[in-house]
């Protein structure tokens, strides 16, 4: 961790315990630099870290305070209450439906599942291919197929390891983007009419995989701020025979929730005890708003039993469909499944990849993407605490772009969706992340497009149609 | 065609027909040049064609003479019998067991499913790619996502419209390789349980697609020149409840049959009559050894119920797994399965492949690719014909790299597979080839690495070996 992390580490934490408060001042630039002795560059880059937060704010020619944050601040959204048995899934045709129009540059993205491509280092990464191509050996074309590159495969392994796990090249199988990775784990562990455990609220598309694979998803209860909850998830494992769990302990979509180090230990240890595999869904990690990137919970896997499925798309390399799964002891079972179905990941995405993780610009570009998305999720949280009609709830994820709101009760979100659109605005609406249509007052909020001038007025839209629907109900 | 292609047609139909004998003296250059009204270099050309096709021979200072073909000319392998009852399948064991060593490049790959990535135009894909990488704009990393990008698409469907073919860019759905388009469709049609017709032999890969989604295979007879057999398939067909036909009209893996024109469009009727929709696996098309790419079945499809899978992994750009379905009325459904397990072939590599047939190289490529397959194949011929035990049968395909060798009944293919494998030669047995284990005296012979100075040695080892084999068996 650099200095000015450190430092801008102590003042949030200060702020969290409410040593500081809201509107209080932050030490002068001169004062911190003589007290803590180091430079003023280096305060300067932590309070613009803490700025970039949401924590602090700069007000002219007086200095650094701290926020006053979203005023006033909605509170979370509430726990998820599940049904306690699995179903069948038919969730595909809603999402088709629904997100259709997403890849329209005319309507404002807010219900995307992908950040701004404008946010990536696109021209380095094709001068890295370009290069690398150059020298390609042509045998590679058959020697980078399944299991995918070894050069790639030992790069992904060192970056586990610079985050302190144990993870070697060996059960690294390169995929399709993530989606793949999670879809080959899904086939590796059940056959049709197996039971999988998910969050609830959950991301659409492991909906998607579950009905495509004929399997039942039971759904268990998950907390807007620390992840799904163990004492349901441990009843649920007693209940209920599983093959496998599919979660997303870092930032999961779509609540944003990071589950306490504590937690993905315990839940580790849970699913060990129970022989459950654990498919973990990590594509976020890398997004987080604060200095550290949080461990997956495969960093307390002992037993090779949690298959970590993480990918390039939403933190690098859009469009290349680079991903992977370190699937422990699972490997070889991803491997040939991997063979049989799309026989391996395109050979020119993962010399990109690997030219631009030899040249070191990955952790560069990250310094520089998440304070953008961290800015982005400030100023939307400001537009909500603004325009959203009262009784709106929203929770603060730590990483990640997506906000999780929860409207009054009387909104339709499927109506909100279509009164959106109509004015160009799209929206992920409550109704795709469960199998029954649960989150019906709910919306997913898509704020990694901060370099859309559209942005801020079109969540005032949103706000505003909100505000009517919720009218609208308590007349009716 | 171009006018030395017209010309070594025509010759080529005289020998079919036998009015030019093995051994016969083709016209003098001069003579040809006179008599026909072309010049010298096109009669060259022309002979060139024939030679590379193993229809012609140069004898020094004499001239071009009809080949005398494989000395004594094997006969062709017989017509399949299998089984008439649809049954589960467990290949994938042995498949991977079998060809593990396959990527080592100290293994001669006469067992391998690739030609040689020597044969392909890696340089010049690399400099449109990088070139087209320059102007990309970002968002076309979201508009490229399923079902690809339109240009390519719309290139495609180009390629289909010279053909004669009338496919629209709205039914192709661009994916990760052949493989890909063909796992989708088995998807889009069946569930598990149901019963899919295939070729015996067949492609050990559909199989394993069959074994994966949990179906069940019906084997019909096919012969090794003509293809599947239709009256054995209206058997079928009558008999059973089938949910889907997967074939390969075009140069089958493994035998290297071609349906004639009229068994195609006699299939595709007999197939619309009861309803069953063709996948159609046609991977091969483009590396026919004549002068016309065979046209698929899909050119016959007018209810859209074929579903028209290839790719330009063998035949263009190895490795950067990009290939297409142009699925008919079916298209919709995979494009959605699509979204929901990969998402998107890689950008760059759709991006690489645009640029590429915008230069228009493609067809100068494949009129280099094609006479180097056939030439290899006349040297493989010929080498079985001398080396390979007495009662060795052999089909001369007219297109890609694959040889079916039928071998005398007491030799164990796998005994063989492990014979050569220590000689550092891989075979692909005949066991992967269907679900019985059936063709337990043959192997897949791949000619497609004409680059490799071992080539013609390795073969000559196999026949040796196979000559052992059989004579121990005979004892025995």
């Amino acid at each position: 961790m650099k200095r000015y992390e450190r430092y801008a580490d102590e003042i949030a934490r200060l702020i969290a315990d409410r040593a500081l408060q809201p509107g209080d001042r932050l030490p002068s630039v001169r004062q911190a630099s003589a007290h803590r002795g180091i430079s003023p560059a280096t305060v300067f880059q932590a309070y613009y870290l803490l700025e970039s937060r949401g924590l602090a704010e700069a007000r002219p020619r007086s200095g650094y305070y701290v926020a006053a944050r979203a005023l006033p601040a909605p509170a979370e959204p509430r726990l998820s209450r599940p049904r306690r048995r699995s179903s069948g899934v038919e969730v595909s045709e809603l999402v088709f439906e629904v997100l259709g129009s997403v890849k329209d540059r005319d309507v404002v993205p807010l219900g995307s599942a992908f950040p701004s491509p404008q946010l990536f280092p696109m021209a380095q990464l094709a001068r890295g291919l370009a290069a690398g191509l150059k020298r390609l050996d042509p045998w590679r074309t058959v020697e980078d197929l399944t299991p995918g590159s070894a050069r790639l495969r030992e790069q992904i392994a060192l970056r586990y390891r610079l985050d302190g796990l144990e993870v070697s090249a060996e059960e690294i199988v390169i995929t399709n983007g993530a989606l793949e990775a999670l879809n080959l784990s899904l086939q590796a562990l059940t056959r049709p009419g197996d039971t999988v455990i998910v969050e609830s609220p959950t991301f659409y598309a492991a909906l998607q995989a579950l009905e495509q694979q004929h399997l039942k998803a039971l759904e268990v209860a998950t907390h807007p701020r620390t992840g799904i909850d163990l004492a349901a998830l441990a009843q649920a494992l007693e209940r209920h025979t599983v093959k496998a769990c599919w979660l997303m302990p870092n930032f999961q979509n779509p609540l944003g929730s990071l589950m306490p180090d504590a937690n993905k230990q315990a839940l580790v240890e849970l699913l060990a005890a129970h022989g459950v595999p654990l498919i973990e869904d990590d594509v976020y990690g890398e997004l987080h708003h604060g200095t550290r990137r949080p461990p997956p919970a495969k960093a307390w896997d002992r037993a090779g039993g949690v298959l970590h499925c993480a990918s390039f798309s939403k933190s690098l390399a859009p469009g290349y469909r680079v991903g992977w799964v370190a699937a422990g002891r699972h490997a070889q079972a991803i491997e040939r499944r991997k063979l049989m179905t799309t026989l391996s990941a395109a050979v020119p995405s993962q010399l990109a990849l690997s030219e631009y993780l030899d040249r070191g610009g990955y952790d560069r570009h990250l310094r520089r993407l998440r304070p953008a998305l961290a800015r982005q999720q400030t100023l939307a949280l400001r537009t909500i605490a603004r325009h959203f009609p009262a009784g709106t709830r929203v929770a603060r994820p730590e990483g990640g772009y997506f906000l999780w709101i929860e409207l009054p009760a009387s909104v339709d979100a499927l109506a909100l969706h279509r009164l959106a659109l109509a004015q160009r605005i799209s929206l992920a609406p409550g109704q795709l992340f469960s199998t029954d249509r649960r989150f019906r007052h709910h919306v997913r909020l898509n704020h990694g497009h901060p370099d859309d001038p559209r942005f801020e007025s079109a969540l005032q839209t949103v706000g505003r149609l909100a505000g009517e629907l919720a009218a609208a109900g308590r007349v009716a």
